[in-house]
């Protein structure tokens, strides 16, 4: 393995509410040094659930993203509140944009955004054996939810406002657990 | 299909050499307001390429990422240039990341990134019998290829600097692709 860049310096550029972006000057192994920027997000992180009505049958939601300004249809998301662990963070958000609640939940694999100028990752989690349990969160008008069956996935591919990589990542390795798992 | 939101007021809050922060106020159909910020990302977008050196082989790299302080195994991607289509875009940054062209490429999907607050969109290509082709890009070191074979994807995601969602999301739906064509 590579060794990793020195880093000479990073400060702060530029802190809004949302956003904190970084510059650092890092020497590479081989003496070239390169100035980056990149975003830092939350160290806790986010969550990205998937929740299982059944066997084969998703929920997803669609949304309104600000940052396509349009709707999206995508899997139930947040960041992880402070004293929360992942699971938690996740059974909260399906609860707020949901409106279930999970018996059994599992981290399956933890995924990066844009490695190469954001810090963030999501955690996805696996939500099985669902109850009905509905919170308010912070949402400005009621979700609305998608069931979706796996098998269907190809289908779901071809919706034009089903884009988002992480979903569509976390919905095929699901598909090949839950294959693996009967 | 729900009336997306009004937008009642954006502007830029926060400017550095990479990132551009958008503030907007949004009224939504049930004339709830809130405050939002996003990216904005180059209206031109970005490409992924798949480059499949056979049937079954597809080139990764593994590239320094900023952003997670890490090297990360995953697709080459790049911005598109002014003046560039999306293919001609991805057939470039193979030749500068991978050391390859391609004769035959074509767009699979479109990728959002994080919808919620960043505006990027990144273009899925697939990259067909390839070809030596090497060309200088901007990366302050070489270059790692790293050769893997699809139906070995499972084997890859455990890899822990294989984290990239997009890229995830491009193998699985390549593979599918692949498969169908066969």
């Amino acid at each position: 393995m590579r060794k990793p860049p020195r880093i000479l310096d990073a400060q702060t550029i530029a802190k809004t509410r949302l956003f904190h972006v970084e510059q650092m000057d890092l020497e590479f192994s081989n003496g070239v040094i390169v100035q980056y920027e990149r975003l830092k997000g939350s160290s806790r992180g986010a969550v990205l659930a998937v929740p299982m009505l059944d066997a084969d049958t998703v929920l997803l939601i669609r949304e309104y993203a600000a940052g396509v300004q349009r709707y999206e249809l995508a899997l139930p998301k947040g960041r992880i509140e402070p004293g929360e662990d992942l699971l938690e963070a996740a059974n909260r958000e399906l609860a707020e944009e949901v409106g279930y609640a999970a018996r059994k939940l599992r981290h399956i694999t933890s995924l990066t955004v844009a490695p190469g100028y954001l810090s963030h990752t999501t955690h996805v989690v696996l939500a099985e054996d669902l109850y009905p349990s509905k919170s308010i969160g912070d949402e400005p008008e009621e979700i609305e939810v998608v069931p979706w069956r796996l098998s269907r996935l190809g289908e779901l591919l071809e919706c034009e406002d089903c884009t988002e990589a992480r979903s569509i990542a976390a919905l095929f390795m699901v598909r090949e657990l839950l294959r693996d798992d009967n």
